[in-house]
């Protein structure tokens, strides 16, 4: 099996995309991340749905969670709107999470070589530099637990 | 809101339950992860699926993947073999994920700083140190994010 014949369809953002847009796409679909590209549509990260949580809560609240039970209801709706003016490329943390991006050709072992190497729960997969599809961790895991049970 | 009122159910699996039934939950429902407990069913550790595929790819391969093309497709069915004989605690590695757990009346905002915190993409959420359900990244974003759209 090849990693071309189990990549499925996945939501891809630029990272000049709107970051309320992409945040709606992985809330409403309830998914873990995002595969987030260059704005030339060259595969660059990882964006995990926790990153974006960091990006939201203040760094004196992360530091001291206590603050937050003091600070009330209003508070939450307030820190969202820091989304509201941001990109994409703004929520990738300094030091983003290397997008493992593997070729339709690669084997499904080589595919969860590169995954376990880079602990990614999704991987890009290429055709001559274009994005047709992701394999997430829980993907992969199915295609390789099927034939022992 | 309080984290009581968002959690929702998820599979919550033991340290001593058999690792392959564990995948399995994961996989079919497509899940970033499970919440791991203790034996006596206090809150323990999230384990990523990202972490099985690390457990089941041999150290050597996820040094130099390139391996893995060479081996061929036998190799992949046989390497999952090791999740026949393992237990749910086996798979977590040696220093698990912290699991942010909350207290059924903490709020939505210290709920988002501790998951921040811990850079984790899900939390419990207890009642007197029982697990009520669970709360994801992608699920707090939508409930965040919700009044800006």
């Amino acid at each position: 099996v090849r990693a071309g014949e189990i990549a499925e369809e996945y939501p891809v953002v630029g990272v000049d995309h709107p970051a309320l847009e992409a945040v709606g796409l992985m809330s409403s679909r309830r998914l873990p991340g995002l595969v987030v590209t260059e704005a030339d549509g060259r595969p660059k990260a990882v964006l995990a749905a926790s990153q974006v949580v960091q990006y939201i809560v203040p760094d004196y609240i992360q530091r001291d969670p206590s603050l937050a039970g003091v600070l009330g209801e209003k508070a939450a709706d307030k820190i969202a709107q820091r989304l509201r003016t941001a990109k994409v490329g703004d929520l990738l943390p300094e030091h983003p999470q290397e997008l493992p991006v593997l070729q339709v050709d690669d084997t499904v072992l080589e595919l969860a070589a590169v995954m376990a190497r880079l602990r990614s729960p999704l991987c890009a997969v290429v055709d001559q530099g274009r994005i047709v599809g992701v394999v997430t961790a829980s993907h992969l895991l199915e295609l390789i637990c099927a034939p022992l049970t």
